[in-house]
Parts: C-alpha cells; sequence; structure tokens
C-alpha cells in the first residue's frame, strides 16, 4: 500500500485525500518512481474543480510533475535502472497518470535523469516551466536578441521560466502582473520591466519601452477580456500566445489589429511539444545545458509536504506564490 | 488631361466619377502606365465606403491592379522601357495610390512584365488574387500534399485562386459558399468538395471529408460569428487565416478549441509579401511558374468599360459574380 493523491468529486482543495492504495507494477512503456518531491500546477487545480479539456473518472489521481528514484521498470524499457535518480516532463493527460503520491507510475517517454546540480525539489519543478516557456518562445516564435515579450501571469513558475528564457536569448522580458505588489520580487528575478495591469496604462507603457513599434511576443495563461488591450500592445508581425484558460470566456479578437498588423492568436499547450519526440529531445536539451550554465535556475516559491496537499492547492488559488509550489513525500 | 475614376465623399457605388484629370510625370521610384485593362476588389469597396484600413482623403483615387504599356517612367527608375507590357503587383495602400484611370502612376516596386500567354483583362486580374492565396497557403502555412483546406467565399477571385494553387500542391480544396446555387460552377472551378454553410452542417461534412481528422487550413475574407464554427471543423494544429473583414465585429474565439488543437488564428494581407522584397520575389515566381504552366489561370467574371465604373462596383456588391470583375480602358 502506497500513499496517493486521489478525489472522489470535483470541488475546493478539501476534495483532495491522501489514501493507501496498491500501486500496480510498471506495464510496457512505464517507469515506476518512488517519488521524493512533487511539483503543483494551476491545470491540476482546473482538473480538481472540472475546469480542465479533460474531465476526471473517480476515483480520480492527478499531478503533472514529480522527481523520485527508479523503483522498477516495464517489461520493454530501457535506459533506467532501479535506484536512478529521475524526474518526469508533462507527456500525457491528467487522469491517464498521476504523479502526485508516494509511488507512482510514469509513461518512460518523459521520464529524465535530470542535471545533478538539482535538488529534488528543483526537479520536481523544472519541466512544466521551462518546456512550457521554451516551446512557445523557441520552438514556434523563435524570438530573437532585442526583441520584446510581454509575460502575463509572470509570478508564475511558467511566467518566471520564460523571464528567464528571454533573458537567456539576449530579448527583453516585460513583466505583465495585476498590482504593484509584486515589482520588485519580478525585477529581482529578471524581469527588465513591469506593467501594473490595474494601475497602469498597458498600451502607453509597451510603446514607450518599445520606442512606438509595439511588443513582438505575448505570453499569457489567463486570456479573457484583457487580451484585446495586450493585442493593441503587438506590433506588425506580433505572437499572442495563449497557453491556458484561467478565463475560459471566448476570446474578443478585433479584426482590425488583427488584419492591419498580420498578428497571430495562438493556443498553446506544451504536449505540442513533449507529445513530438523530435521536439522534446530539442527542448530537454536546451533545458540541461541552460541549468548547467546556471542561465537557467527552477524557482520553488513554498514546499510543503504530502499531508498539506489540501493547503498547498489552498496556497495556489491565492495567488500569492511567486514560482512554483512544490510538495515532498 | 487624362479619366480618372475619383470620388469626393463616401457612400454607394454613385459617388465614384470618372473625371477628366491632369496627371503628373512619374516622379522617382514611379512608373506611368497607359491602362488597358483595371481589377476590381472588396477593398476599394471598402475604401471607398469609408470602412477599410485606410481612410481616403479627398478627392481620392483608388484601385490597386491594372496592365497596360509604360507611358514614362520616373528619374530612377531601371528596368522598364517605353511601350513595355507591364500588370501591377498590389504593394501599397489604397488613397497613396490609385490605378483605376487611363493614365496613372505606379510605384515601380510592384510593376511586372507579366507572362506573353495573357490577356490585358487576365493580366489586370492576376495579382491580387494569386499572391493574396499564394501568401497564405505557401508562404506561411506551406500546405502539404493531402492536406485539406476550407476556402470561404470561395467563388471570390481569390477563392478561385486558392482551389488553384490547393490543387497545384496536391492538396484538397474545401469551398465554402452560403448556398448552393454556386456548387456547380465551383466543382467545375476545381474545388474536390463544396459546402453550402447555410444549408448543410459544416462541421459534420468537414468531418466526413477528413475521416474524423479535421482540416489544417481555412482561408476566409469574411469572419464573424462563423468562425467559431470553421474553428471546430480544423483538426490538431489547424491555422485560420482572416484576410478581410467583411465583417468587422471582434471574432469571437473559443478558449477550449484554441487550447486544445494549438489552433493559430492569423490575421493576414498581401501586403505581408509584397512589402518584402525576397518574399514578393519568390511570389512572382511561382505566380509566373504557375501561369505558364496553366496551373494557374486568372477568372474573370464579368468585363466593364470605365463609363460603367458605378455599375461595375454595383456588381461586386451583388456577390453574384465568380471571379474578378474587369474594367476595360
Amino acid at each position: 500500500m502506497s500513499r496517493i493523491v486521489r478525489f472522489h468529486e470535483t470541488g475546493g482543495p478539501e476534495v483532495l485525500k491522501v489514501e493507501d492504495v496498491v500501486v500496480p507494477a510498471p506495464k510496457a512503456g512505464e517507469v515506476q518512481i518512488r517519488v521524493k518531491a512533487m511539483g503543483l500546477n494551476r491545470a491540476e487545480v482546473m482538473f480538481r474543480t472540472g475546469q480542465y479539456v479533460t474531465q476526471p473518472r473517480f476515483p480520480a489521481i492527478l499531478g503533472y510533475e514529480a522527481a523520485g528514484t527508479v523503483e522498477a521498470v516495464g517489461p520493454d524499457v530501457t535506459g533506467f535502472a532501479v535506484g536512478d535518480a529521475v524526474s518526469v516532463v508533462p507527456c500525457f493527460m491528467l487522469g491517464d497518470y498521476g504523479l502526485h503520491g508516494e509511488l507512482v507510475n510514469a509513461p518512460a517517454f518523459g521520464v529524465v535523469k535530470h542535471p545533478e546540480n538539482l535538488s529534488w525539489e528543483e526537479a520536481a519543478a523544472t519541466w512544466m516551466m521551462f518546456v512550457t516557456a521554451y516551446g512557445a518562445l523557441v520552438d514556434i516564435a523563435n524570438v530573437q536578441a532585442g526583441q520584446t515579450v510581454l509575460i502575463r501571469a509572470a509570478s508564475s513558475s511558467v511566467g518566471l521560466a520564460a523571464i528567464q528564457i528571454v533573458n537567456a536569448l539576449g530579448a527583453v522580458p516585460v513583466a505583465l502582473t495585476r498590482r504593484s505588489s509584486k515589482r520588485d520580487e519580478l525585477l529581482k528575478h529578471g524581469a527588465a520591466h513591469v506593467i501594473a495591469t490595474e494601475e497602469q496604462d498597458l498600451v502607453a507603457e509597451v510603446n514607450r519601452i518599445t520606442d512606438g513599434k509595439g511588443a513582438n511576443v505575448a505570453f499569457d495563461p489567463v486570456g479573457g477580456p484583457e487580451v484585446a488591450k495586450i493585442l493593441d500592445a503587438l506590433g506588425y508581425l506580433g505572437i499572442f500566445f495563449q497557453y491556458g484558460a484561467l478565463d475560459t470566456t471566448p476570446l474578443a479578437v478585433p479584426v482590425m489589429p488583427l488584419l492591419g498588423k498580420d498578428l497571430t492568436v495562438r493556443g498553446y499547450q506544451l504536449f505540442e511539444i513533449t507529445k513530438d519526440p523530435a521536439r522534446l529531445e530539442r527542448a530537454k536539451d536546451y533545458i540541461v545545458k541552460g541549468l548547467a550554465s546556471g542561465a537557467l535556475k527552477p524557482v520553488v516559491a513554498k514546499t510543503f509536504t504530502l499531508d498539506q496537499i489540501v493547503e498547498a492547492h489552498r496556497f495556489m488559488e491565492s495567488n500569492e506564490q511567486v514560482g512554483k509550489i512544490v510538495v515532498t513525500a
């Protein structure tokens, strides 16, 4: 019996239970991991409340990220031995696998031996944040030195990863945050500029920063009515990424800026990268090199124990964190 | 004095006048053309009614397309001699130049010696339709053999050009038209399938045609509420192009298909191609070869004389045409 996070109905953080479950042996294509640390994701909050792109089947397991040691490998799996230190790149849909528990099975496809300079907590925090930001900014948009990138919800783990990657590319990261309370922390984490969208004029600020040219890329996990303003702040051939749906109302895209600036509005989930072996390999290579050089470094906001999983989800919903929420097993 | 189409206020077709005007000598960077035939564009209707991306300054000239012979060249212009047969690729904004008249100046950048197998009427009809469709489908989307492309307003000249290009690429052109009255004509012009969107279930038909995979690309000059259905009919990594704004209400883009299928919504005007010398050269090369081989052939819907310019605009607004409306000088 192993202690696993499960839930039997959708709802608030309190529906999460740590339950004793018999974890089956890993099947073909799977690796079993003795978990040391888990990363929390906004997607898991949406999955728990029934608002994600997939719906839970009860009893539901969840969790996209974990790091630990290999406990067993499935029949056909090569390249891993019992005891290897590994972490998991999210490459499955929630509900098919769930990595939040003491002992879990994961698809071998996404299991990696992470750089040795990472702690368990950092390894559990690495892959969602860096692969998500890398996929949009490097793989798809091919951001160039000198370009300007608007990063919404910049204090999230993916937002901070985007700041680091944009800096590594020699481009200019502009953090968008609702109120100025996180300004100093975002500057400390590498933002070249911070715009508090509820207190400042977004379009005027971006025009000031870019000498009137507008931004090249925007990277947004929220959506909703604010997007029209972000599109106004983009320049010619600008690309707007929506990579999350914290606001699920349809995007209202004004036609004249769309046409007049030949804009791109791009839906994006990291699975576009992680489901494609060639693109995933390039992503891992870029991130492992960045972690090794120190250009990229996971940011852990706060650590909880497995017994505090409800509090950990509650903390995520508070939006007070800067960086990744990690749970230790 | 030469006879030029002008208007002194925005409004219906009747605001257009054919007026005697002294046409100045071509300036540096300009070619003067004795016009034989002119192509009409939806953009000119929008410009005339004040709904285009640029606003007219009165007295306003208009016209993106013309073919004729070189009458004079500006001081620094090389590569053209008086008497050369030429046509013009739209590469300027309406109001800066206007090619509808007997004698006009055009920016040398967009002037081409067209293939000799084209009539004046065909040469005047070529560039807007083929460069617009080429830019989206070949330059940007890189449509591959076997892919499915949805073409809205398929009986327009650009729609017919898209059908020809999609066929030339070995892909499957699916014509979207409001009612089935133009079905036979669209099949005759090369559509593999025709979907009458007011009479058939668009998503069900596209799923049937694509074995449930959805279409790869949609190419739409209209916009508006119908777009949500077109996005539903796209498959994974589908690209939706909006290249005109017949409906100027903001696009309502549902978030879940955008994210779940990693869709791209792309604003596009042919100036993205024609303003960029390298991309314009590739476009001309592709189109000239296609015209020479017969894979591409301009479709002229109906021909009017210059004195019938009001009737020609009225015919465009009737939406009865299949192909390009041409006016002869």
